[in-house]
């Protein structure tokens, strides 16, 4: 926290407008930056591809008369879209002006501008302010903000250009009167640390660097006292962990960059010396790789509420990447430009493109690796493991605020370019508005949020914390170990507080056994409790179901749902697998590959095949398959298990390679402080994984296992039983 | 029947081998198409990578000793598969030695054929021949045929380069003992008008042509006894429609295309006297086109038994579209090779790599079209009704055989890239041994062949004919009208076999209404029948359900299936939905696309929601919706449904366009002998469609309906109030 202070203290310090010439525009898009794409027009295709649909986008305001209605309509309604299309508009036919010198773009932004400084003064609070921060073009403030954040930068893109009277219209009518809204009438909005407080704050502040306005850039910057407690600066401390992470999640973390980056963008134009970009670390540009770190094949990973859809081919992702590659010059991120398909009309997008029409593309360097929750990194993280086209996400973070799901140590597993092992994300159909308007939809509630909507445990049938927020936002979980060597890499976590009286920890390893092509996910899964209870682990997976090691009873013409509340309630008990000792083995077909999930079975424990459904009177849950590990009754337990991906189906060519698993069975041995996770293998084979109770990473061991003597530093070692398989 | 009789006679006088000089090879791949492949390398793209693979595959039998075991396995096993391989690798080692002049390639060739000139004479019927046609390497002959067909050519490709005693060797130990087991000792199969004897005849046929032997040629091509009543000829004629259209469906067309096209080109290389691609108009080509026709987005219309992922880049296909285009020239064809991204290594398959290279591509021209069925057109057919990126497939043919379902007037519709209106296929998990080895499963005959499981109606919940084939192969369905005006594209079938005393006919209308973008389905349905009867008509989609226009009563704690028997015992009874008067809409959301099927409801009518799964114990049913319209107690009945496609849902882009369907309501009207089918649109306007009861093409009609007086000629006519949206 002390170097924060001090940083801060650096930056007040340096910069100030007296030291800058009035150069307009100068927010995202710069004067000379402005030149140098009209002079580059027709020589960089994206370039040219991101102009044209400008273009086309604009076309339909050349065309007919423009409409600015008074406002009425919540989120969705016409009138909200229009003012929404309109603020858009300003910017980018601004920005077409500068580009191309025609007339036609600036009358258009001049004659939106004149259009709403006449409105403007003329507003109260939106008849639809139900929302505790109401706007006045929009129903909540929070539109109002991002307005203005496009807005300024049409504004900035023609003054120069306007008659000193219109200037002083639009200035004193318009862009004054409607920053004191949102500074000072809407000042607790303003001054929250939070990302509508973002917003106003980039929306003020962009003005301010517009109209050379030093009092709005301060308050923009330090909060309306101008003592740093909120504002921008304070919003980029506590809002990131040090590791860039955004704790509501990579859905939110994608919504939430947006404004850092624009006002930075805008700020180190104008202000270079306040080097925002270097702030805390440069924790914007680790926001942007954080954001690209929780991806698989250009899709985020789904924690939290989270749209399903949502990846790095979004605006907010653009203007990440576009921004980074001209700060960084980092040729990986060029592949992600490539794939997002367009690039800002700005210096930062010219960049970008000239450097992918020059062949500078390089793949994307995803890397295993902990991102820290909290603002000062101590409220756990999201882990990634990744090797080969497969990776790992262990969950074991803060809660993520209201948007977060109860879902401590729950894991996702992605292969072949698929989500495999997976999370529903949030019950919701994104502006479907036969879908409840496209709201966040009862199921979420009821089922997307619980805990056996995820891929960790549930004990008794209830969710972490008993499904309460407020209780859920006081504590974290905790990171043990992370260990990402190459063919062996280790990450454990545990969690205390979301069943009380009941200690979680678990341990996930990538390993590569020799017997297997594909890396081989090994799962540990710890509970210690004084009292007995129920245990069970769910796995949501996609694909079909091929293989089952034991007859299972199932429900054929009666189906009943597996319980009465906490999730429950909407998974029908599709039937029952029972093992007589021995592993338990689910194997299901995914596309072109198999899965076959291997599980350690304690006398007792039953595989409950589950499918989503049941109480969905407005067929709002999506039809997706799960089974579920349950410990019927038990104090302390250990679920172990592997996930081995395996084989082709190839229905075109028609062969099929592999469909059953190479994993006969699991087991495990303690042996003093340590446990050997046996993997056997159907060739008589075997993989062992001996995992020490002491995860230090500088920790050394040295074991006797059977006539082996193995000594190793760190969390765990593995050795293997290679059997030459004659069979394939 | 006269006119194939006299063409034979044609052929027969034409040919003869005393005009071919002797030379090698001349099948699939002659001595100059070689000589041409070998300058080509390097140069053109396609070919490249094809024969690098080709290398790529060959490369382990090169590196290893080559297993030639004995025969011992049933299908899928071991000594089969590689037997299989081995014959394949015999066909293609030899094609490599021809381009590359590479002396190894020879060698392996040599060793295998002599490998098998030693095995072949000690062998008896396989052991597995539990088959009522054993072969001898295999456990059914029609591998043992399939094995020549590739065996013969490698031989062909390396015979010149043998010294005499090992060709003597070869042929009088191996080849002319095995054509005696194909078609003597198995002349039962051999002298089938079926597939299995069109491979053997394929076989016979080829090796004839190597060896010079007129017998073998004359047997394979007229049977046994040389009169024509059996052999090849007589499979051209019957296998195939007139229009090139094979009785079992799209997916047993493409398989079953193949010995045709081998030998075919085989017998036009070295005997093109026999013009043997003119015969009988020219039938191999156009079974070529009606294969593709029968596809969208590169997939199979999975009609009868299909696998779905089956399309044009199956290895069949590369044959037939190779050899099409080195037949015509039809620069169409090439797009669908490039999507294949394969040629075949002869003299076809380089012209068409060189025009792809050549930039002589064009779109494949797909166009609206009926495939008839039938040995001479008379059994009903297959008509494809295309329109942009929409196709409608309406089955109106006979029973395909063991291989058909019970399906007869059942559509499926085809947009956005998707299959929108779905069948389910074939219940069978291709080569997936876990799957029951990978066979047809249980539930294709419980679930995948019955009525219900098709877009057709079904009478007192029962299948078409009883679910009998033998009494469903003695009729077939009837085509009424086929129009494929642009705009206004309309067909009519009808059944009156599959349910006695129930007369069956559909009309479907392809429609563009101004009011809409994407075409308009409408859907006419007529049930007439003495007595009253249960009518139901399911419509089975892919997607998510997102409205109904009334509130259904949902199963919410209990599935129940839908019934006991026919299908109905897979369909778990999801909810109902009870429209008072007017129309029933039910919208899902595929892709990115929205789907309205709004339904005509009489009095007493219900929408029930299902879902496929019940009575499913080894989970080999797919999670698939579907809904079904049923009218509980009528004689005569009259279905009546439009299906729009709609809006755009953009979760990377955050909006979504229309989710709700332009559509109402629809009504019926009967004006005399017409039927007025009216669409009214939710702006107000209203499409109608003036159907009249007398199909036939040419008649001319004058109505008045309304104020209008309206005049046509065919089947239909349709007239529509546009009213200009202001809500757009």
């Amino acid at each position: 926290m002390k170097q924060i202070i001090i940083s801060l203290f650096v930056i007040v310090g340096l910069a100030g407008f007296q030291a800058q010439a009035d150069v307009h525009p100068n927010l995202m898009l710069t004067a000379n930056s402005a030149k140098t794409l009209s002079a580059n027009l027709g020589r960089v295709p994206l370039l040219d591809s991101t102009f044209e649909r400008a273009l086309e986008e604009i076309a339909p305001y050349l065309e007919s008369q423009v409409d600015v209605p008074l406002p009425k309509d919540a989120g969705g309604g016409y009138t909200h879209e229009r003012h929404k299309k309109n603020g858009q508009a300003i910017q980018q036919a601004g920005f077409l002006y500068q580009i191309t010198g025609d007339k036609k773009y600036l009358l258009l932004v001049q004659d939106l501008l004149m259009r709403y400084t006449e409105l403007y003064p003329t507003l109260g609070k939106h008849p639809e302010h139900k929302h505790q921060s109401p706007g006045k073009l929009f129903w909540q403030i929070l539109n109002d903000a991002v307005w203005l954040v496009y807005v300024i930068q049409g504004y900035d893109a023609v003054l120069l250009d306007l008659s000193e009277t219109d200037r002083q219209t639009i200035e004193t009518q318009l862009l004054r009167p409607y920053v004191d809204y949102l500074s000072v009438e809407s000042s607790k909005t303003f001054n929250k640390i939070h990302n509508h407080g973002t917003w106003a704050a980039a929306a003020v502040g962009m003005t301010g660097l517009t109209l050379n306005d030093q009092h709005m850039l301060d308050i923009a910057l330090k909060g309306s006292n101008k003592d740093g407690s909120t504002g921008f600066l304070k919003q980029m401390d506590m809002l990131f962990s040090p590791d860039g992470y955004y704790t509501e999640g990579p859905y939110y973390q994608r919504y939430a960059m947006m404004p850092f980056l624009v006002f930075a963008r805008a700020l180190d134009n104008k202000q270079p010396d306040y080097k925002i970009f270097a702030y805390r670390d440069q924790v914007l540009l680790k926001a942007v790789y954080a954001a690209i770190n929780l991806s698989y094949n250009n899709l985020f990973f789904p924690l939290n509420d989270a749209i399903k859809d949502k990846g790095l081919d979004t605006i907010e992702m653009v203007y990440g990447v576009d921004i980074a590659y001209a700060l960084t010059g980092d040729a990986g991120l060029l592949s992600v430009a490539k794939d997002q398909g367009q690039v800002l009309l700005s210096g930062d997008g010219l960049e970008v493109a000239r450097a992918i029409a020059a062949g500078k593309t390089e793949e994307f360097h995803f890397t295993s690796q902990v991102l820290r929750d909290g603002a000062e990194g101590e409220s756990g993280g999201v882990v990634v493991l990744r090797e080969k086209n497969s990776a790992l996400v262990l969950k074991a973070a803060s809660q993520g605020m209201g948007h977060g799901h109860f879902d401590r140590l729950a894991w996702l597993y992605y292969d072949n370019d698929a989500e495999v092992v997976s999370d529903y994300g949030a019950v919701r159909f994104l502006n479907v508005v036969t879908k409840r308007g496209g709201v966040y939809l009862p199921e979420n509630k009821t089922w997307g949020k619980h805990t056996v909507a995820h891929n960790t445990l549930v004990v008794d049938g209830a969710s972490q914390f008993d499904g309460k927020v407020k209780l859920a936002n006081k504590t974290s979980s905790k990171l043990l170990a992370f260990s990402p060597k190459p063919g062996l890499q280790i990450v454990s976590a545990r969690e205390d507080h979301a069943y009380p009286g009941v200690a979680l920890q678990r341990t996930m390893i990538m390993a590569s056994p020799q017997a297997l092509q594909a890396p081989l996910i090994l799962d540990l899964f710890d509970v210690k409790a004084k009292d007995e209870h129920q245990y069970d682990l769910p796995l949501h997976y996609q694909g079909h179901l091929t293989y089952l090691n034991a007859k299972p009873k199932v429900a054929l013409n009666k189906l009943l749902p597996l319980g009465g509340a906490n999730g429950y309630q909407h998974l029908w008990n599709k039937g029952e697998m029972k093992v007589a000792g021995g592993s338990a083995q689910v194997t299901w077909l995914q596309g072109n590959r198999f899965y076959s999930s291997t599980n350690y079975m304690p006398r007792g424990a039953s595989v409950i095949l589950a499918e989503l459904g049941a109480n969905d009177p407005e067929f709002n849950l999506r039809r997706e398959s799960s089974f579920i590990v349950r410990y019927p009754k038990m104090a302390k337990a250990q679920f172990f298990s592997v996930l081995e991906s395996h084989g082709e189906y190839n229905g075109s060519r028609e062969f099929t390679l592999q469909p059953k698993s190479k994993v006969a069975g699991v087991e495990i041995e303690r042996i003093q402080q340590y446990r050997a996770l046996k993997v056997k293998f159907v060739n008589g084979g075997q993989y062992t994984l001996v995992l020490a109770d002491d995860m230090q990473a500088g920790k050394q061991h040295t074991l006797r296992v059977g006539e082996k003597s193995i000594r190793w530093q760190g969390p765990a070692s593995s050795f293997e039983e290679v059997v030459d398989d004659k069979a394939q």
